[in-house]
């Protein structure tokens, strides 16, 4: 039985060191691989994915889960090695309905029409990506099609992303937050704030010098880290002592600052994995969920509050003199808060953020239901982004195009970053009980306690439990949007961010 | 049997893919990767190395080439699938004699010892290298002991970097070449040469303007190659569309350069291998020694040459107006022609360069037939640099720690570097006869020509021939050191380059 354990572990660690391998091929697509090298890329992602495919589905596999069943049933559950027959198992299950031959060509299709899209959002013409974007979506039908017997065609693709959440409860989730935030948005989208200081010059050496400052404060370090420039940025890495996050610097706004210290929290969550169970499937992060927990967390609880720049603020005003010199730290917080509904959806505010999810959440539904064609998105996502922000369009660059996910095959992942935001705030109101001084570390920019409780309470649970046992293991409770339409209403409470 | 074609195919394609995926990797472990990202990457590509091997060795693989036999004697034995078959069985039975743990640890120790290699070369310190390096030469011997039935227990190095060549050949070749240069280096180390110009200030921002100048107008083109700095220069890539090349910004001297048209040589191999092949053994480059031939030929035929500076020393003077405004081209000629013993191979002249190459091929014999310890290594290359070279050594980081080829589990590798250089000469003669105007196309900067050759007579064949039959066909004989001795012979004729 030791024997069978050390064979699964043995074909796990295969499995999960090439899918290592392919995060780091996937970072060197968006970051330093030369633009004709995509044909290579999709061919080799496809052969990586074909062959932990095959080793994931093999009868063998099966065979040693079998073998293993009283091993699991003798054990601890919260042991590491029940954890990882019981993902290992489940793992198996999923996979064994899906051919070889589908999960490649799935993978292939997605990193061409990566390619294809960043030409498309370039030259904002949804026509270049449309064949591409139809033939993921196709492979997706094909894919849900193996699954006859759920509720929700789209239980499973959301499963790939958040495990065992369905949509029902995403849905029921959702909907008490949007009846919160649509009121909510009307209420505030026309209060005037001066916000004109975060547009004008913002030279990029300087804002690269700036995030460098703000993560090396945060914890990353030049050994384990990289921080490089992207188009759309990313966090990935090869495992626990190289992590890589990604950021984008706009001339004209400081806007890739905040996004930076989003990918600081998935980059941390990476760094603090638990290290001996590295190379196991249980040694990973426990969903996309938990993960934008992490990074929402960094983006909006640390980086847009009144006491993470009280430390900072005079650095970036030493940063960037002439937009920021007269500009006083209360107007500054003012300015970063504001409410009002804009395009694109990584620079929204903590308000309106939920209702860009939201809408691609219920887009991605009616594709894969057929209730939409992919020909019909551009009209359609104009349509509904002028029914849920009241704002228009004007090209699909800043519309349907400014997203990757669908192009990269990402289908059924955009509403984790609304459950990983709710989930947040639940997070830190549980570390503000255990850290009562939390905010005055903060203040004297120190977030080592911060980690730290990340680290034991999260992290270092990889892929044990399910994301809401993940969660009710560190906070008490599973998802509940009420702390998080609290905190909203509450920093909101005087029509401006207080 | 067609069938048993596509499936062979199929399988072959796999390994190709994930050998791709290593030079990746390989690529960012020497350009980007944070440093303690190492384990990871050893584990990786041990697990790659360990995937692929299974493949290659697999009792399916064995069976499809005896049923292929019939039909591989039915083809032309020149064509694309005849080749294929016959350079699929000699990868087949060479790598079924080691058992797929030997090899998975081979590939693993090596990446463990490169990291380590990196600090002692800083701290030149062979102490910290010496266990790593004893382990990979340990390895090597196990590895040899698997191949009984041979000559010379070399020969199985020497054939993993250039196949079908035995150390005897080698060995031979290698006798005439020592034979002629030791005198000629007596010869022409006490002439005195004004050099002085090489030596000063060099700003690594100007060397990386002119090194794109230079590539760029070799045939670098930015959407299918990247150029990077690197502590030991190299090239690589993922195939055809994706090329590598790395170089070392030295500020104190412009040597750079010339190591910059070295990778170039070989990033233009890998960028003209054919296409129609690129997913399958024979579509890689034949050998190092034909490799070397490529890079060689860059770097001394065109790039130490009087019609290649005729062209381009006006751009070298402006990138470096205090270092070269006074020096004529003559002068510059014959600087960076100087006939040198000096302590570090890859920054040889013409002449010397051969015997740092003897010296470690010697060695390398020396170590794996046990006449020489690891531990005894500098004490060893010291006495011989003196030996061959007249000059001592005053540290391992300038000694014996110097090349990471030993360190990165490349034993066997050295000799490729001079038989590929006495190749590029055989090469380069048949050129001049087949375009009797090229010197007239280099000294107006025209390198198309030149390039389409080397395509069409080299690059083109792939691996589909031995290196010896692929040097038969591209100029009508095999390895000769005669017109390569003949060429040092005529460009020293005077002392010092004419």
């Amino acid at each position: 039985m030791a024997d069978a354990l050390a064979q699964l572990k043995e074909r796990l660690t295969r499995i999960t060191d090439l899918e290592r391998v392919s995060r780091v091929l996937n970072w060197d697509q968006q970051t330093m691989m030369p633009p004709a090298g995509w044909q290579h890329r999709s061919d080799h992602m496809a052969t990586l994915r074909r062959i932990s495919h095959e080793l994931l589905i093999a009868e063998e596999t099966g065979r040693l889960l079998d073998e293993l069943r009283s091993v699991e049933d003798s054990l601890d559950p919260d042991s590491d090695d029940a954890a990882l027959i019981r993902v290992a198992r489940r793992d198996h299950e999923k996979a064994s309905h899906v051919p070889t031959e589908l999960r490649a060509e799935m993978t292939r299709a997605a990193a061409e029409a990566r390619t294809i899209w960043v030409k498309a959002r370039s030259e904002s013409d949804f026509e270049q990506l449309r064949p591409a974007l139809e033939r993921n979506y196709e492979l997706r039908n094909e894919y849900v099609a193996l699954f006859p017997d759920v509720d929700e065609r789209y239980d499973i693709l959301l499963d790939d992303y958040e495990p065992e959440t369905t949509t029902a409860e995403v849905t029921e989730t959702f909907a008490e937050v949007k009846a919160e935030l649509l009121p909510l948005i009307a209420e505030l989208r026309d209060i005037e704030v001066d916000d004109s200081f975060m547009r004008g010059t913002f030279p990029p050496e300087a804002q690269e010098r700036l995030a460098k400052e703000v993560v090396t404060l945060f914890g990353f370090r030049p050994d384990t880290w990289r921080l490089d420039p992207t188009e759309h940025p990313f966090a990935s890495g090869a495992g626990v002592d190289d992590i890589r996050i990604t950021t984008h610097y706009d001339p004209e706004t400081m806007k890739s600052f905040i996004s930076m210290m989003h990918e600081y929290g998935h980059g941390l969550y990476g760094h603090q994995l638990p290290r001996n169970l590295e190379r196991l499937p249980i040694g990973g992060p426990c969903s996309l969920g938990i993960h934008e927990s992490q990074s929402r967390m960094w983006e909006n609880l640390v980086g847009r509050s009144q006491p993470f720049w009280q430390f900072f603020y005079p650095r970036a005003q030493e940063a960037f003199p002439d937009q920021l010199r007269g500009v006083e730290l209360d107007r500054f917080l003012t300015g970063i808060n504001r409410v009002k509904p804009s395009l694109i959806r990584v620079k929204a505010d903590e308000v309106t953020y939920g209702m860009h999810v939201i809408l691609r959440f219920e887009l991605e539904q009616d594709l894969i239901n057929g209730r939409v064609a992919v020909r019909d998105l551009p009209t359609v996502w104009n349509e509904r982004m002028h029914e849920y922000l009241g704002i228009d369009v004007p090209n699909d660059a800043q519309g349907v195009l400014q997203d990757t996910h669908w192009a990269s095959g990402h289908i059924g992942y955009f509403s984790t970053y609304l459950l990983g935001t709710v989930m947040s705030v639940q997070i830190w109101e549980k570390i503000l009980e255990d850290i009562p001084d939390l905010e005055e570390q903060i203040e004297r920019g120190e977030f080592k306690a911060l980690r730290d409780w990340l680290g034991e309470h999260i992290h270092s649970l990889g892929r044990k439990y399910t994301p809401q046992e993940t969660l009710r293991r560190a906070t008490g409770s599973t998802i509940d949007p009420k702390p998080y339409l609290a905190y909203l209403r509450n920093k909101y409470a005087a029509g401006v961010a207080a």
